[in-house]
């Protein structure tokens, strides 16, 4: 008789945004009347920018001819795709890195559910709380958490680097020797970023304990201030210990079109073993490329119109985002993040848990947030607005919150 | 300091089809004048069906305009593909699979890949051999198979059920009661059908036994005789016993555009615990779904001009197919396959091994196949040619193999 993978019955509850859907859906449903503003999942609703949209249409007239018709693509995605991410990533940036250590993917999700794979079972992650969900749930889905207290919210196995308000977001240098790392800056969900020197002191100590650094740099696109890092390869060793992932979801619109990567230099081992080798093994046995047609539009955000045309997306976003951290300041909330990334973080008022006050704006203000203790314990008492709606709705829900 | 997931190292040299390219790559790079003709990838050929074209530009045109923008599509994908696979593959065929059912994903070599994660590592699965690598070399690195003997080929904890000429390429019941058991039908890299009579007997051995199949239909579309099952829904009882995996590459040329879908039924249960529920948690968590374009395209498949179109898509390739087949025939070749799929397979002359034959062939006739051995120690003798060349490619390489 077969069995099941036992790790996925260890998940409590469902994933935190199937939560939110099915919250919303029941709201709307008993009131139709009342049109609710969603600045909850980090979804983006401008359209696809003109350069992009015609790069699609041209590579979908390739698709219709024979002598131009793409099959599959090549295991580590088109070479025009992982050149401009060279150029205008790295290189533009004074970060040495090499085409062949581009691997294309269809996201950062799959990307940082996935990589977990290559390690072995017996590593012990570090992760930010409030983090990312993926990838808590990824290693406790392959059995390298150990057991789950309900009470607490805390997997005996994981090393959890609390950022709270008290230490102004920024994880401490954990006392547990990790053996993975995973830092997200700008961070999602409390937007906090981080500095060049403070990421160099990660990179540091992660060479000097021989752990990895799993670097999602999905929100790079929103850093504003000068000494923020864009890539962790623009620190001193980050080549001999960090993996960097990126996505086109937030900085180009693609959440629905699908298009990331993720960078592994090939000096990263283990011994004598690369990472880029194994990354290299999985990529080739369990993916089969992103589609051709939308590396090309993926290769047009690198172009000058392609590039001029985004960064006015993420200059609208960021005006949303201005807009929700005045409001809020404004209404008498504690504030952060927004500056150097599309969500905005508050301290939910008169003690109110995060689920509490979700529900709480939900009703009053048919606004739709995140509760902040969906993304681990130390988001528990804090809430994520993200800056992706229309700039109309933004203005409409931070009037409704300022009024409840 | 981090460690590696070990199993990665047990994989016996690399992907398949990657030493194929590179064997190719040498080749072409030392006689730049000698065009090679390659028949070795089930790699498409034709262009996207002209439905297909119009679809994609369509949604491209949807993307272009925030009214009908598209962001994250929804977890199992977008309701109009659900419900025109449901309508199209299973109620036409007489199958009760509902959409809900039905998970979209990017296409099936990615499923067959990560279907193994939803079950415990303790089960012992059962393969054809020869067989697709994916099946066993995920498996490998999940940590699933045992010990690998270089000389046999074989892993000391995977049933292996030979298919030869000796049992018209179809496997038997296993003597060991498996867990998992894979098939693929028709298959690839047979060619090999199954009869819904003899589909019938697996599926009650895996009731009987408490074994789950996982069944890559992904060569339906090539099926031409009447008493071969589409689906293995079309077989009493494997509801409870069968997950389906389908794709869009073969039957509409999607290598290169990446669509697939996998059907869970509801009831399939391991004690409590639906299955269903399992790979639903996993694509919620480590994946974010096909393109919205992509999507369209797909659901393009199943209009009436789309599915004519498709269909003479197919009825090409299988004129290919027959050419191979019986060109191979007057060579003097023991052939099978080509009747319901796109793969011809042939027995190797004069005792060389798969790995000679294709030197062989590459040298003398600048063809490229597939050799059998790849796929598996039951493979050796035997090679793979594909009908997904041109017309013209593939009279020209069946000439020179003629005149070998």
């Amino acid at each position: 008789m077969f069995r099941i993978n036992e790790n996925y019955l260890k998940l409590p509850g469902s994933y935190l945004f199937s939560n939110i859907a099915k919250k919303v859906n029941a709201f709307t449903a008993a009131h139709p009347d009342k049109p609710v503003i969603r600045l909850g999942i980090g979804d983006v609703t401008q359209p696809l920018a003109p350069a992009i949209i015609d790069a699609l249409h041209e590579a979908v007239d390739e698709m219709a001819h024979e002598e131009t018709f793409h099959g599959y693509a090549p295991d580590l995605g088109y070479e025009f795709l992982r050149n401009a991410i060279v150029e205008g990533d790295y290189k533009a940036r004074g970060c040495e890195i090499t085409a062949d250590e581009v691997f294309i993917s269809d996201g950062a999700k799959c990307d940082s559910g996935n990589i977990q794979e290559i390690f072995s079972l017996d590593n012990k992650i570090a992760v930010c709380d409030p983090v990312y969900p993926v990838y808590v749930d990824t290693n406790v889905m392959a059995g390298r958490t150990g057991t789950y207290d309900p009470k607490s919210e805390i997997w005996s196995d994981v090393i959890y680097m609390p950022c709270t308000s008290e230490n102004g977001f920024a994880p401490e240098l954990p006392r547990e020797t990790p053996d993975i790392i995973y830092l997200c800056f700008p961070n999602n969900p409390t937007g906090a970023a981080i500095s060049k020197d403070r990421l160099q002191e990660w990179v540091d100590y992660a060479n000097r304990v021989g752990a990895v650094i799993i670097y999602d740099a999905a929100y790079e696109a929103y850093i504003s201030e000068e000494d923020v890092p864009h890539s962790i390869y623009e620190c001193d060793g980050a080549r001999g210990c960090a993996i960097e992932l990126r996505s086109f979801s937030k900085n180009a619109g693609f959440t629905g079109t699908r298009l990331g990567f993720t960078v592994i230099p090939k000096e990263l081992k283990c011994g004598d073993v690369s990472l880029h080798g194994l990354w290299a093994r999985r990529h080739g046995t369990k993916y089969n490329g992103a589609p051709y047609i939308i590396q090309k539009a993926g290769a047009a955000v690198y172009t000058p119109q392609g590039r001029r045309q985004v960064q006015e997306q993420v200059a609208y976003y960021m005006k949303n985002a201005k807009a929700i951290y005045q409001g809020l300041k404004e209404a008498g909330y504690s504030v952060s993040g927004g500056v150097n990334a599309p969500y905005i973080w508050l301290k939910t008022p008169d003690g109110m848990s995060s689920w509490e006050f979700f529900d709480y704006l939900l009703e009053h203000a048919n606004v739709v947030g995140t509760p902040g203790s969906g993304f681990g314990p130390s988001g528990e008492g804090y809430f994520r607005l993200t800056a992706f709606g229309s700039y109309e709705n933004t203005l409409a829900a931070i009037k409704r919150i300022q009024s409840m």
